[in-house]
């Protein structure tokens, strides 16, 4: 079977996984307070060219939003999402389980704007019975969306002014901030996400780690005693070392660039050979994610020999599916897939 | 520096980063429903004599604690536990943060009894104003427990008596669970874990793996969609594998109770020679947890050269440290230690 | 000033406040245990034709609600309601504060149906990544609803049997029940609510009571410890008998149709004069809620002598306003009123 | 039956109800914003002599612990209490249900002080692991306590050096305080409890209304954004009036010390005939919670005639019970009560 299912179906990368080899047996102290954290932190404050941020590591997406939203928003704030974001459909309530409403915009292509929310907190702020309504605290956007689609550095720019001149607090969930980095279109890079916002996080499950997200706060002590938030809720790793150790490779020689890189390419590729060969591409993006409507006769064919992700029914006739490549796509599949197209 | 300080200073038992590396680049299904889990569930249900048991693999202790709890309690139920328990002083409120009081009964050695759980039972059933109270729901044990001790099979049957005839849960943390089946006067086996309670954990962040707890149901849909209730706690691990494959490499040749044993050798052979001597052993048990009572100035010099646990003072000039063994402790630090007390 | 903003005015109809007064200095056990709270129990069981149903007394709306959807659902499920719906709007996020999400569907004239209810569901079953999202687990509607519309026997029936075939718990919000019960067009009688829903509540607040809401649980524990959870909510009044002397007078010969039946004929009435005179009527219903749009200009001068309820902008120059008739309204204020019109 | 079992087993006092009847029928806006309420606010404030003070209504004791404590405490914080206060004990775990620990410290005489405090929050700041635990925030006093002893002024100044010195927030449930007001050896009068605290609540329910708790925030905007915290908490009255009716009665000619004084007048005589008689009395106190042992063959008989509360059994053979007096109780009860004894 040739596996386009998702970007977490291997392992680690392999230089991320020598250095676990490597490191194994050396002992250190636990929960982050570690040297190789602390040498991974700098080098994503370093990637970020912000010395002063506070980086702590999760360990999985959904766990890595909760933790954060929780400990930003007061009770009696919700935060914004597209309709399509992740906390607002796959995260089975985690975000509610905190105690906290997320307020959907419809989404285009994956994305929200700044007139959307600026029309939010307007609607907000005239509202005589606001004291009645949950208040907007905080913004939520993924990077790639779900929809493998990018926000612009201008886009970016204009919701964080929105953010800010509203005192909302701006969160970028980056679980597949690689694909998004190594984009041919992406002008949003790490000093960017830096400045523009209060919060976000660097994906690793999804982008050559075992597992692991870097939450990137930006202004030091933003989110006071967020370690203890972390650790309340369940995401406090004993080994903290792992996170460091991962990280710190990823952080080397530019491989988490690289290999999002190549992820990308192997998705350009895939979407020229498709519109070559006439198939309907909707929400069609520039990252690691290819959507493809195909017949259902077909499909059933292509489903021998390929694991695909099921997007949503097409017609009665037709499907869309998504095919993910990731950093552990090699030449041979993809030459492989494309024989089957 | 030697480490004793706790059981989760280095990464993983060679034989379980052995089957990661093994595996790393073959392609599975996420979130758990890959092969390499289900043979580790199966591994377990064999070990537990339980061919019917739900097994959930999670990252963490405290996570899974708070997990458990939250999907097995109703809004007006609490859980018992002794003072002294994890989630009733080091899991930073994750319990309360759920919504759920920690009830807790004083320790005996880090344990309680089930006629204390009796009594508060029959005092809460006797109460007239028990409907303004919050209702004992179930029971968190530990095994073995935060000061190393160790439930009976006496002890424990007649506390799942008590809770079965009071329809409270009864749930085991099992952090250091191969430090209590290693222990010489240990009792208590799998098996019997899963004949006496409701749910407990095969702890592996602390006995050789990288992470990974493994939750034990023994009666099948006991905790129903608790599946998505560990997605919504963001304890679901998308590259579930990891833990199937490490679980599959601890359960495999006696691993688990080989390395357990490892541990509780070295802690015996510290304990005797701290009698010898003539130190003050506190809270003194048969697992891997060595507690003694130490001079200041000793201490100071000791702390030169070996990273230990402070657990409390003991007077003004005395102080009780722990010094754990785990699996991954070797002869020649034994021997460098012993050299220095 | 003419007070037409809501149905909270005044105080209490004077029967009740009457019942209030004439058993002030009696002596009664607290918390709901008194005799006067068994009586109303006992009077709006047999309003309801349900002897066997359970009745609790809470304080107001927002709490009912909250503390109703609190007790049924597990934490992995949310409650499925129109967009349009209170606890969907105006109850400051009271819902997901006890963990829980408001699911919802876009409303017509304020109500959803069976078939969006079904197609909500299926939706759910038919999704392969359903565990990671929430379950739907009950549907809130109200009767009337926020925009005063009324579900018939009818429409009730078919989501009660959606509901029922799905293991969804139905419950209805009936804060303004009486102006229902007593609509010219309404085939939803006690009885048909008791028999159709899992649980409702008769609105006293908005239909003649100082305060105070009865929910009704046709089957008898159908929702186990429910005391013990509206302590929790601090929605238990230490003197229940509050509630239970005036659910006794608004159950005594009638009164709480009655009340109703004045509120909705004036409400007719007014609607009637609106027609004649030409001016729109958005939202048009049979209850107690009258919805007109206005020139702005016109509107200037009438809020000089009337208070209103402020709906929305219609265009730049008009705006629906929401005129609410109650049992405190009196046939002096529906003249000046009119005449104003 | 002579009822002594508590202090909310009448109405309210006939001012009170006056006061209701009088306006019940004129209009009013809703949810605290009428002129009753604000009229009532100022008296409180001039009460105070805290101009600034914000001041807001809520429904019960329950409710106004939760609501104050969950909006003044972040995630990550626990609220300290004595073993025997209302929140640890008989609130069914509202403030759990709110994401909050109790920390509960062992009482003496119902109280705890200022030493106590102190020492836990140094262990808290000793502890190398406190970024594991619960972070105290906040400090919970009832006046009178449950045991109906009084801090002193004294003992409340030191409590708040610490609690200021140390970031915590305090706050008093004065459930009772008209018994504490009243009380003859009582220095700490309102102006005090607005000076040494950050918010405390002034108890109508308990104390001639009925019902009503009036929470004074000494400093404006200390805890920003209430309103809607209460509104979540399904703590905001429609009719806000009631409040501001019942609160503006007792806060005019003195009421709410005039009937405090009453019962405690009450209260003290009984204790002097008990004495005198012979009887021992615990938890001995100066305001309105008469305690007494008597033995069970005593009580069987009293129980005909009286209603008291069962408080715990003292031996074998005895028994502790309550005689609450209230502003309800008439010389004629207590002559009747003196008689039986």
């Amino acid at each position: 079977m040739l596996y386009f299912g998702s970007d977490y179906q291997e392992g680690a990368h392999e230089k991320v996984l020598e250095a676990l080899v490597r490191t194994n047996l050396v002992s250190s102290p636990g929960y982050g307070t570690d040297s190789y954290s602390e040498e991974a932190r700098e080098k994503i404050r370093t990637a970020c060219q912000c010395q002063e941020a506070d980086v702590f590591f999760l360990v999985g997406g959904t766990q890595t939003n909760a933790t954060v939203i929780d400990a930003v928003l007061r009770g009696y704030q919700g935060v914004i999402a597209a309709d399509t974001g992740h906390i607002a459909v796959h995260e089975a309530g985690a975000i509610e389980f905190g105690g906290h409403k997320v307020m959907t915009l419809p989404h285009r292509e994956g994305k929200i704007s700044a007139s959307q929310i600026a029309s939010l907190v307007a609607a907000y702020e005239a509202d005589d019975n606001r004291d009645h309504t949950v208040m907007p605290g905080m913004v939520y956007l993924s990077q790639p969306t779900e929809y493998g689609t990018l926000y612009s550095k201008a886009e970016l720019t204009a919701i964080s002014e929105v953010c800010r001149s509203h005192g909302l607090f701006l969160y970028v969930d980056g679980a597949r901030l690689a694909y998004a980095l190594a984009a041919k279109d992406n002008d949003v890079l790490l000093p960017d996400l830096a400045a523009l916002t209060d919060a976000f996080y660097i994906g690793g499950t999804k982008c050559g780690l075992l597992f692991g997200e870097a939450v990137v706060i930006p202004v030091h002590d933003r989110i006071p005693h967020f370690f203890t938030t972390v650790k309340q809720h369940g995401a406090l790793l004993a080994k903290g070392r792992l996170s460091g150790v991962q990280f710190g490779a990823l952080f080397t020689d530019n491989l988490y660039f690289t290999l999002g890189r190549s992820a990308v390419d192997f998705a350009s590729e895939l979407r020229e050979v498709l519109e070559k060969k006439g198939y309907v591409q909707p929400m069609k993006n520039t990252t690691n994610q290819v959507f493809v409507t195909l017949p259902d006769e077909q499909l059933r064919t292509l489903s021998e020999q390929v694991v695909y992700g099921f997007w949503e029914k097409a017609d009665s006739t037709h499907t869309v599916i998504r095919l993910a490549t990731s950093w552990a796509t090699t030449r041979e599949q993809m030459d492989q897939l494309l024989a089957l197209l």
